[in-house]
């Protein structure tokens, strides 16, 4: 039977975990490796492309493939709908429209999305509750210039980013992880004390070059974001 | 010219951004499409896996491929070795190692990492500066069952993750992160106040299906994780 793509990977990850293939080294080029493995060229190039991915190889057009000095740790997050989030734990989600409002965007804000002096955003507090009980608050801003149509759309049954992810289904996202504080207005919020530690994950979101959303969603105290990979 | 990948991936996602290909439609198979693009199924083949890995298409064995009903949003991190990360920013990185025991795995990292009632574990408190200002404090638990030669190690000059990651080219990773508060002890390293909101980043690795490691990396205050993709 033929080397299936997935025998070559594992064949050559095992060389280079074993160091017989030692850090910085150049690997073999893929038609002499598909000569080795009696397998087509495309599988040898999946294989490797797949490597590449997990941050083993290193690809360099004119330098050729390499195995990396030091493999790159890359983890992946599922960054779900809150309402899948919650139901996923197998909690009743709930989720509340605190407040809606059409504002120029302050100054920080302007600044952080690169937006004009007159842009108007749409600013919306929410909740949302596990079984009742808080679990995240959404501090969200749209830019009206970028999305008009967000101004007609009732927020009070929908979710903001419920609502996003099905009008603008692919974007480019910068996204910030950091710890903070429970002020004054989140302890009301999410029924924790002054001074509890907070996570906290901002996003910004951008289609087509145009700035489009910036959101502050901070947690319960306690919570963990965890990933296998 | 040929349609390449590129192209397909593109033509695709317009179709898909456009609603063209509603959310929860069946996508048409490769050999049509192919048939549509003038190019190999490879070429499509290549398409529709990336946009499977972007979450917009959804790729069953019996079912076929259907576009998403809500695209996932998937964030990478680079979670880079620390030494990397601060020089990136231009910094000077120092290393020091604080303290090193060999002790009995404590019951909650027994629990955590599935060990035995006699496992030994190589302790290592280590912190980490950039341009002499402390960044990060790592706390680390080697387990000694699964790698023995750790003990034969001196890790005042290179620090264990560097170690770990040529070492251990390859592994099952569990990666939280929260927030917490800075105790007494951390405030010490981090030259922070107590209560003071830290970042927190905990990792526990197996290779082979055997625990390796378990670490709790605490950053000063003030720090933020970001992605952009």
């Amino acid at each position: 039977m033929k080397a299936t793509y997935k025998d070559v990977k594992s064949d050559i990850l095992s060389k280079i975990t074993k160091g017989e293939w030692a850090p910085g080294s150049l690997v073999p080029n893929e038609v002499d490796l598909a000569a080795t493995y009696g397998c087509a060229r495309a599988t040898v190039n999946r294989a490797m492309r797949e490597l590449a991915d997990d941050g083993l190889i290193e690809r360099r057009r004119k330098a050729g493939t390499r195995v990396r000095m030091t493999p790159i740790r890359q983890a992946r997050f599922d960054i779900p709908i809150v309402r899948a989030e919650i139901e996923e734990k197998g909690a009743e989600y709930r989720y509340s429209l605190v407040s809606s409002s059409i504002e120029p965007a302050p100054d920080w804000l302007r600044a952080r999305l690169k937006l004009s002096d007159k842009s108007k955003v749409l600013r919306l507090v929410c909740m949302h509750y596990a079984d009742g009980d808080p679990y995240q608050h959404e501090d969200r801003w749209i830019n009206l210039t970028s999305l008009p149509q967000a101004q007609t759309v009732d927020f009070s049954d929908v979710g903001p980013n419920e609502w996003l992810v099905s009008t603008i289904p692919f974007s480019d996202v910068e996204i910030s992880f950091s710890a903070g504080l429970a002020d004054k207005r989140l302890t009301d919020y999410l029924t924790c004390a002054i001074g509890d530690p907070v996570f906290t994950i901002e996003r910004s979101t951008w289609w087509e070059g145009q700035s489009v959303t910036y959101v502050r969603l901070t947690y319960k105290p306690g919570h963990r974001l965890t990933t296998r990979y």
